[in-house]
């Protein structure tokens, strides 16, 4: 019996192509799907995928894969010809937050888009925001990442007009609650019509972010 | 000194009018927010206004207002002609997320947008949803309403490419909690790219697809 | 047996006049506790005194009080004459925040401190926070309040010297989880240095002003 | 003192075989239990059994078992004859979730009982499930195993009268919150008549559904 | 538009008639609802219907109705001709679970199922227990009512080798958490191969039985 | 079918006589335990019964009771003479956790055991606890009621080699959660030895502490 | 400055001698403290000692030490002669909960207290509690210690009349949550006089015994 | 793109100078910002880099800073002059909560501030605290430093009239969850005016207590 069916169909339902969240897969899961699509010449976008993981693969997957430590992505296949440029922005609140920020940019870059990203710029020191303002709202859509308490969100969907999605991040300790506290920062925020996603995941961002581009192919659903 | 400042440059900043919270403001402070925008000739919607609170404003507020005891919902000022229609379907699962799906839909008309109301197709019985597939696919944004489970929101976005804006609504008991247990459903998906907003949250649901179709004024903010 | 020992030694050890937290105590607790104050003639502050409560006191205790609905505090005796002004600001995110504002307020007065109280601060528009900046900065300390995500707190802390004491208020619905949210914003805040009391607690927030400002007697503990 | 006694009258109490946890357990305590239940002949299933403490336990007690390190199961004694086949049905959402599934599988095969494993056919790709759907309804017993939202059990029950056994996992990140998300959405589920066992708990559904075949022996209890 | 579809198909697919949750409907939904079955002639069983909430239907609705304000429950059409009995056992842990133990048994027999009720046989004093120990065993299906701590359910499974389904109760204060605790309990029992439902959810445990016994029918899903 | 069984073995068993928890019960399960234990001529102790739930007792259940409001308990039959004195302190931290005091006095009572009850002896102003030690430490068992941070537990585990069982109350708001943060800080308490019950349970407290005095009859059980 | 001033009025105070929870001291700190107690001819029992610490610590203080891996506890000094036997009885529900049983076992040792340990009678097989009983009962305080669902305070605290101490532990997993679920059902348990201890604390439960029994010297406080 | 922004403005704008928090920052990260800074000539405070990550930076870096394990912290540049002395007092509850006590010491002294630091003195053995409270008093600002059940805090500001800034660490086990019920008694406690930071915020205590002190630059904000 297969333990995985990848699903190729998706893309043509979805507008997106498969990827693969290895955090709870084994490493013999993982060369089993890479060694699938391989064979099947199919892309692969692999997320959460640790450094120490990564080391477990067999030599023929690693050789395969594009892979980037700091985001945990690997990347099966060629990048496509950007699609899109200057659509969407990407604001990260703090230095420890551009992992997952740089993860919503690959994602996005798999998918043909190429985001704009701007680092450091959380609320403890406004002017770092306010003086890169006009240059946010020029894009469609940004993902806020910010982690501890997430005041990013909030000023953000106060100041530009653009549909906001909001990743909140782990960063912090304490009662910020491993992104709890950011999360519900987002979520109960008195700027409306913010948007969420689940803590870190900056794959998910992207992938609400090429929704609201309207880069999934509606006919083929 | 005055209790309130009325954000009417928020609609230039941001693409929105102004919106008043009722539940935890006073009768008293509810009145004089309304003379305020009365005297200012400001339109105002005013969200989470219970029939008892409601009943205890004065007279004069009462007779302004065009009250909906449903939603909750009350609107000051005319509603403005329809600036865009089906761009928007509201996806309930059950008959009890009703009242949410609805504040939502009076929020979007708030805004000129003309919402397409899709009520009772729920999981548990999945050919409801089946057979409104292809109208729910006309639409650029979807705004998904449900309790419980929350089961809707991934089952739906797992089948439709457009923009899915997840509402979790409190129906339930139990480990329900209030709404928990369908937000973090929502958020945890194995569908991806979902964006979701707090619960029972119709209102920043209908300002987040606002956002999304680039009905904010962009040059004003 | 006597139910209570009220403590007037306190204000020799710490510095404040004994208070009442009458919520948890029954109307006849508290009538007991207002005559035996009124026969040592000892001044008392009453909190979180509910209107309902408050109607079901005896005549004459009513008759004692300078009662508030909107804080639910009362007062047992004379206002002390003002001891000093300008030194506390008070910096309210929304109007549904202002009891707690109040509250505050009302426990400096009660104190003979006269706090500067700015009202719908909030940071959804973030331009009146801005232009009431030179006039907070002028304090020694300041009291911030706000509900929901609690974003004020951060963007207030990243722009004032001064001492800052976050109440978190119980506004808000859903994830605000009765002022958790806005409660763990202040404590996991990206901004340094921020000095957090209970959630709606107006009054342990003026205390703590209180004892920065240097006014509890020292000599005497 | 003896720190354990194995229960050898619970098969006839209960009608299932002796098993132990052996994640709380200490490598000699789990040796000294092998010994005694080798002395006396007794068949014995451990769950929980990492590799590393696998690999602490005496050689002896290593040649005695057969180990599976995906499952963490070893089986102490030989498998019974198959009881009964193609009464439970194992349906697995994703790939992540494989460990949980095999482990209900083994469990049930301990006690005789064949099940069919169905994998990879989440809802996210709900093409998947539904082509499968015939092959479920055959068994009496369907055994669903999800993490992440779980959005499955409601989507299978909906679907099929069968008794059905939710297993939620621990697969997913941030609220997926350790497998309580999908715990939760199984118990507050809109599809009546689920019935739910513990986070990862493949070995309780195996036994649960072996409770529902009536084979417990009866007449022993 | 219309705000519910009832599932009519839904007996034809999972075995069970169309029920309707009503504590999060409206008197007016409800009244709705029940209009359009007894147009149709179909039976429909209402649950979490508050004596309250019964009173504010319109007066042809509750003449219809066989309404009982202990399990709040009412059953619109005849009960079935009883077509099992004996086969399912309701154990209640003490006085105050009986109105979640009858809503399971009303629940059965809505669908035909004639169970047997054992009130107030406890844990606190095992000997009521014991002494029904040959009683229960007959059954082969038991539900397990039990709030507090829920030491019932795993003091039971460990007794008799039916299927157990344990629905914990909101009985207790403090650390029972409105249920929690006893829902925790059941799910982490030591006594394995327990089933278990929501939190006060007698319905859904008589729905879980039905399954179990097969009196779903099987062709038409 | 009875929906009770009183435990009048139970006095046998454990030494305490029969309890009803009258907070989930319905006035008509109350009556007819009351009933019941008239004819059989056993006294009866009824805890947590509401003033609004006495009131709708018949009038001879109302007539044969004496019942405390404030408590919240209720007697059927003579208090027996008092058994035992000066062994029992009940140490209450403030003026509103004087009901769960009295209502672990009222039960020791019902079991013949009069208690020592020293009131508001907080730890806010140590001197009123600091001046009731040596009185304190001449009984066996203290119990220490307290709610808000509960502060008392441990100063006063630290000062006396007497049995402590700790009573977190309810009393408090925002984080005091409902007496969770009072009872966690028994448990996590720097004192070593403390022995904690559940919150606002006086009742249990006072059976702990009979339990201690060994006035169970042992050779009965 | 020194770090830590052991207590060693403390045994005057409440009639125990010095205990030391290692756990959040590094081993510079632990190894400075035996060496002041040693200077001093102090006895000391150190707690919570994992094995990788304990071998961190100096030839000098590992020399001095009587070690036990299985509990994590350390003695320093000689074990007084035994004051008392056969008064309280540790019960243990499961092989796993082992270790906590015997760190309270051996800090009753410390203080001269020798208690009998009854292994492996959980409830999932009642029988081995039943056959204990008689035993159990002779004993004036029992400590009982369980992980999981915790079904064994209840069990028993309903069959004998002893002081009951329970120590709740962290054996389980999924909704065991780390003990909290133990506890709970410690803390709401329908049988009455249960005292609770934090969870996996066998040194509490065993300070708790010996306040219990009165062995703390009165008059030296 | 430049990952990081140093805020060097800030010290300006609320009067401290730059701190980075290391512990959600990789090597590299802090590699590049050690480096930035040096070029610059900036001071910098390095807070929550533990042995391990100081290990892996470019020997370099490890050279320019001054680094102490124990509290995880590294300063780059000189200390200043002490600019106050006597001002503020640290009172730490036990041997494990020093990290954060000497935590809060450093950085107090990277900002010229000379703190007392009074260790172990915690409410167990109350008359450590009341033999210095002469010596607190003196102070105008107290970091009370405690874990487990943080009764200090209470106990403290219940007899010193100075600002109390109450630092919950995560010292415990069980219910101590990490720091939750010592931050939660802080926030709930019944001595007023008690100022909270998150868990382990010794830093964070610091800057609150320079804010206190009004040592930050007003003029330059």
């Amino acid at each position: 019996m297969n333990e995985f069916r990848l699903d190729w169909e998706r893309a043509g339902r979805t507008g997106t192509s498969e990827a693969v969240l290895c955090e709870p897969k084994s490493a013999a899961q993982i060369d089993a799907i890479i060694t699938h699509a391989t064979e099947l010449g199919q892309r692969l976008l692999l997320t959460r995928l640790g450094l120490r993981k990564f080391s477990r693969l067999s030599v023929r997957a690693r050789d395969a894969l594009d892979y980037d430590a700091v985001t945990r992505t690997a990347i099966l296949g060629e990048l496509p010809p950007a699609r899109g440029t200057g659509r969407v922005a990407i604001v990260c609140g703090g230095t420890s937050d551009m992992p997952v920020a740089r993860e919503a940019a690959r994602t996005l870059a798999f998918e043909g888009e190429t985001a704009t990203l701007l680092a450091d710029v959380g609320v403890a020191g406004l002017w770092r925001l306010m003086e890169r303002l006009d240059d946010i709202r020029r894009h469609r859509v940004v993902i806020a990442v910010a982690g501890m308490e997430g005041a990013l969100f909030s000023v953000l969907a106060g100041l530009v007009p653009c549909a906001v999605i909001a990743v909140p991040t782990s960063v912090g300790y304490g009662v910020a609650e491993g992104g709890r506290t950011a999360l519900n920062a987002a979520l109960a925020s008195c700027a409306s019509g913010l948007a969420v996603v689940n803590i870190d995941n900056g794959f998910g961002a992207a992938h609400a972010a090429l929704r609201i581009l309207g880069e999934a192919p509606r006919d083929s659903v």
